[in-house]
């Protein structure tokens, strides 16, 4: 993180998805832990259950104990931050931990750590006592501008990512930008793909200012960080408010993620999220292209952000269209339409801001020539050619 | 079950619970099955996963399965109808099998067994994809009458019972009346406990029609059955129509239940959970009587109808006052009101149909001496000594 322009940076607002409501509070430097403290006493909570990813820095995790330790007893319970652990298996373990160490219907959970400890935490807060109360504190940017914007708490089958889960709200965010300090550069980079998302699904009118902001280096001062995860809120508000189900109007926050996930899987998570979220984004754009849906230059301006980022333009090396078409099929969008033979369902658009809606729903029903074209203009060493 | 009187029963209603709704089918005879595919046809699924408890009768299950086999392909996963197994590891076990088998949003999950079954099978549904439909087959009377009734939806933990779970609604519950032939009378005996349960703590209007149904020998007509479970729908339509979350007035449904949680976890579930609950009522009523909040007579009207149901009023022997004390401690009722030392949460009477309320809410905190009284009330070979 760029140190040049150090200043404490303190945000504060309220999000609101529905008849949801949470606080999501942006703080930077040393003021934002009393700040912390007072947040957190007001919970009145019996005890937290601060479920922390493994791999912090075991220095952040403590001060995060001893802040949580001086307001309630705080049990702790480790988690490691593998997609591959994200599984019913795990959630068993640490709500056995939690329900050892005395949790009540009056304790809180505290997630700590990134998308897979906020699902992880946000699930078993969902399930315990049939809900107890959550708060997130994502230390991974991806996590402060995306995961903890969602209600879904879900965990992965062997069959796909978050088949398992449900909807539950957390009552605070607190996101911590000197968490991010120790952040390897591809993970902030990967997180701004899904700001990218944002600017290409919802809020195109930033496209430009997002243009100039993003940096190859990704070395951003905090108020920067501050600009992009107020952006995804702002973005991510508008289209959950009145459907905080995802169901609707907010599947757009899907944009990208269908073939994105299935590259997520098949590489076991060593592609990271946002890439192939990113890749997935330009898979559904030539996808849209090839139906007469989108205009090249928008195509372009899909390209453009994410090498303005310096994210990949490509999957990488070894992944093969029909594995990628044989995990679309099974993606868990399915359902949403009756399926029709031959085609897959897919999140496309006609412009940015604007989704292609056939028979008024979200989703298109793309023919399977169609997708393989979309996903061959993603292989690794595959010329991108651009279609008439 | 009586077969002297046999004539077909059709009981059709509409349950409605909050913003909730679902059909609510009563059948006994061969008509039924057809009405039960017209039914099914109506929910345009793309498949069925039938959870099937492993312990039913073989005839039983395959005429279920080719019954849904007629209307949608249909995936069979069996699940062991034991407290010990409704657990996170069994719900991964039937998640990945119906995962495997194709499902998709589209499809309906079916639940083919009694409360353990239904309990693995709604949080199925109400995980898999976020939430998919479900329909209840209960086959047991305290199905019937009692499980499907509630959204809640959860699993043990190795801490107690039902501490993981969340609310869903089936869209519909079809009770077949011919399931109940090859019940044991201690089942129906301990079934109809909770329907004691309902008369006493909410709708004590049919005391004398109950009490003079009932019978030790447990030898009901399907037209008695059906009016066991009528009542017992309208009981707790009551209480949950504004309020299907159960925290505040639909809290009466778990009178009984604090002391006989306990009984069940420490016999390991050998003591059948309505017998549980019936002792768990005497318990109650005793702390009650010695809080100076219930009459005599009143505590007499709970055993009379226990008696008349051919339901013990004793737990079994080897529990110890100790143990349960220790169990109830950790009862998933704590953290409904700040934990105050020496206490311990119950609901309480102070007559039939109306719940003691200190201080507005249905909790009472009763002191460790009131609680180790009443529990020893019930203790085996222990005489219940009246108090002053």
């Amino acid at each position: 993180m760029n140190g040049s322009s150090e200043q404490a940076v303190g945000l504060d607002r309220t999000v609101r998805f529905g008849e949801v409501q949470y606080d999501f509070h942006v703080r930077s430097g040393t003021s934002g832990r009393s700040d912390l403290r007072t947040r957190l006493t007001e919970l009145d909570a019996d005890r937290f259950v601060l479920v922390a990813d493994t791999g912090l820095p075991e220095e952040l995790m403590q001060a995060v104990e001893l802040n949580l330790g001086t307001v309630a007893p705080t049990t702790v319970v480790r988690a490691r931050a593998a997609e591959s652990e994200k599984n019913l298996t795990a959630l068993d373990r640490i709500a056995e931990q939690a329900l050892e160490s005395g949790i009540t219907r009056r304790s809180v959970v505290v997630a700590l750590g990134g998308g897979v400890v906020g699902n992880l935490a946000g699930l078993l807060a969902a399930l315990l006592f049939r809900g107890i109360r959550l708060v997130h504190m994502p230390t991974t940017l991806l996590g402060m501008s995306d995961s903890v914007l969602s209600l879904k708490q879900a965990v992965n089958s062997s069959c796909g990512k978050n088949h398992l889960g449900t909807f539950h709200a957390p009552v605070m965010v607190w996101n911590d930008l000197d968490f991010l300090r120790t952040l390897p550069a591809d993970e902030i980079r990967s997180a701004l793909c899904e700001t990218i998302k944002n600017v290409l699904g919802i809020v195109p009118e930033h496209y430009d200012e997002v243009a100039s902001l993003l940096r190859t280096d990704a070395d951003y001062t905090p108020e920067v960080l501050g600009r992009f995860i107020d952006l995804c809120v702002d973005a991510k508000s508008a289209v959950m408010r009145s459907d905080h189900q995802e169901k609707g109007e907010a599947l757009i926050l899907e944009y990208g993620h269908t073939t994105g996930h299935a590259a997520e899987l098949l590489t076991g998570g060593r592609f990271r999220h946002g890439y192939a979220i990113g890749v997935g984004m330009l898979a559904a754009a030539r996808m849209s292209r090839r139906l007469g849906v989108l205009d090249l230059s928008d195509e372009h301006a899909h390209r453009e952000l994410l090498e303005r980022n310096g994210a990949p333009t490509q999957l990488p090396p070894g992944l093969l269209t029909d594995a990628l078409v044989e995990v679309v099929r099974r993606d868990n969008k399915r359902g949403y339409l009756p399926g029709t033979p031959g085609t897959l369902d897919y999140i496309l658009l006609e412009a940015p801001g604007r989704a292609h809606r056939p028979g008024g729903r979200m989703i298109t029903q793309v023919d399977e020539e169609t997708v393989r074209a979309g996903i061959e203009s993603v292989l690794h060493d595959q010329r991108s050619l651009v279609v008439a």
